[in-house]
């Protein structure tokens, strides 16, 4: 693996591309927005400025688009066009970008793996706030599906694990499901109160001068890349209607609880919402002690997400993925953090993997 | 000014018990809590911790009580009848505290002067968390009514002053209201989304792995002081049914555009409240150039709380704060940041005032 060609040198394309030099890779870049590419080139984040989307991946071995998600599918066909091995990107919304690069690409969109890095700047956007670290512990979802080519994902995963994140192999439904959760409904939320907060004129400047640490939480929330928001909402329009609907359902109990006014139900209530935060995963660099997993696989399609996508489900990330082919069949490793490998070797004897385990020093 | 008694010695009231003793006075402590009294003697926040809600006012000039709101016009009224020259309080709601103090005091509730820090530690909690510049930069409300006396007013004015506060005089009604949309919504919208995040059993580990800064910044709302929040709900309950409805209504309109899938008005959607951050002003502990204001005023009762919730319903603090009173009425010296002086002096014409205005080296 020598050369990578980035589409979109943002923050999230230029910080990829930051850490992608870093492990020694060599990086082309293109960027519609010329200024923009020429700022990523001046911040160290890629070795040469293509002229063209065509000509970026001249040359290249595997590609990462990292546009906005209405745009992921043209550029990713490009690259399969153009022969690359493997092509991912980082939108955040994945089945419906699966499916575009599907109908344009056909056979050939067994090389993309979708992606989505879990992480963003508290500071500049843009190239500006580019950093090589940015993912550093953050998950990084990857999204096989039963057509996904194992070298392909092999690929993708090596290089993404050299930007430290913990990278998660999730079905593109569930993950659309899962950020409409987690990433969507908090930035509508957040935006709804916002917007209550702007409705105030008489008291506008008052309100926002008695505006302390939960509001302000909120308009870090609501406060970035307004961009990028209105495909996110008409990509993932229905896991967002469905959470929107559970989220107004939600409320109509806290109301109930507020008319109702008694003190224990409601302190129920918000002691459920505080214990969500020692449910967080801390976000650490290290995976702690390591297991390695390996298993026959038998040749046909559709193996590799089977596995993989188990142990997202399982909340489990995949620190390191080899696939080898043997005359009687393959051999899958995996290694995976300690914590997480029984769930996964019990899921796997379900679906009929007969799985050997070996502690990693 | 020498003794001051503070009650309750959490967070808030272990830290402006700090932030006074630091400012020259001496402070007498009480807490229900032996344990979190003793550790307030330990963090050197109290000179004295008293035995009793009794003995904490024996000798004290004016008492900030810091308990939660249910508990707060008890243990004024107690500070009233020990005759304490001012009295007040920390807690999150303050119409219902005012009249509760009013009900039980009488005419000596005139000495009360509702307060309300819009401040809260992002470590830890409890006096452990306790810091002398909590407050530095921070708004602090001080909520006036038509009977409070001018005296008791400026005393607490100026012990909070010392705690690098930006102290802003509004009506009780206003505050709550205003605090509806800053504070407690954020909050009942933040656990909601937790809520919903904690109903997905089936993949509670993953969509926790997923959570990036969005969610994250949710829990840092959500997960804080669960046990002051059903007081708030019971106490300041109409206000936010009120903004409760309207925030429903905001997320119906929220998803009549989703389901639209348009891209421009969802753009402004996401524009607007992103807007609202740069509306946020700056928590600065420095206030800018000063000018002092300065107005005959009659002798009648009102006229503070007039004067400086006109200031306060500008979004103007109020840096110094001086009544002297003569044979022929009395003269009101108000110093407030230059920035807001025009807006005042307007206001202040309107209601018939005279103010001479001197900005101040």
């Amino acid at each position: 693996m020598r050369t990578v060609a980035v589409v979109g040198t943002g923050l999230i394309g230029g910080s990829l591309a930051l850490a992608l030099r870093r492990g020694g890779l060599r990086v082309q870049g293109y960027d519609a927005d010329a200024g923009r590419l020429a700022r990523a080139v001046e911040r160290g984040a890629i070795d040469e400025a293509a002229p063209s989307l065509a000509d970026v991946y001249a040359g290249a071995d595997v590609a990462f688009v990292a546009v906005t998600v209405s745009g992921v599918a043209e550029a990713v066909a490009a690259a399969l066009d153009a022969g690359l091995g493997a092509v991912s990107d980082v939108g955040s919304v994945k089945a419906p970008v699966v499916r575009a690069v599907e109908a344009r690409a056909g056979a050939a969109a067994s090389r993309f793996v979708g992606g989505h890095p879990m992480a963003g700047s508290a500071g500049e956007e843009g190239i500006e706030g580019a950093d090589a670290d940015l993912f550093l512990g953050a998950a990084w979802v990857l999204t096989p599906t039963a057509d996904t080519d194992p070298a392909a994902f092999t690929a993708v995963h090596d290089l993404v694990a050299l930007t430290g994140a913990k990278i998660m192999a999730v079905e593109p439904e569930l993950h659309d499901e899962l950020v409409a959760i987690v990433s969507h409904l908090p930035h509508l939320a957040a935006s709804a109160v916002m917007h209550l907060a702007a409705d105030d004129d008489a008291n506008h400047d008052t309100l926002l001068r008695l505006a302390a640490g939960s509001f302000r939480a909120l308009t870090r929330v609501s406060g970035r890349s307004a961009g990028i928001w209105p495909d996110i909402c008409v990509e993932n329009q229905a896991a967002i209607l469905h959470i929107l609907d559970r989220y107004m359902k939600e409320l109509e109990r806290v109301r109930e609880l507020v008319v109702a006014a008694e003190r224990a139900p409601l302190l129920d209530f918000f002691e459920i919402a505080r214990a969500e935060v020692s449910n967080l995963p801390e976000r650490s660099a290290g995976a702690g002690p390591l297991v390695e997993l390996s298993m026959p696989v038998p040749d046909r399609p559709g193996v590799l997400a089977e596995v993989t996508t188990l142990a997202g489900r399982r909340g489990v990330n995949i620190v390191d993925l080899d696939i080898s082919h043997g005359p009687t069949g393959g051999v899958l490793l995996m290694v995976v953090p300690a914590a997480g490998a029984d769930a996964i070797v019990a899921g796997l004897d379900a679906l009929g993997y007969h799985t050997a385990r070996r502690e990693l020093p």
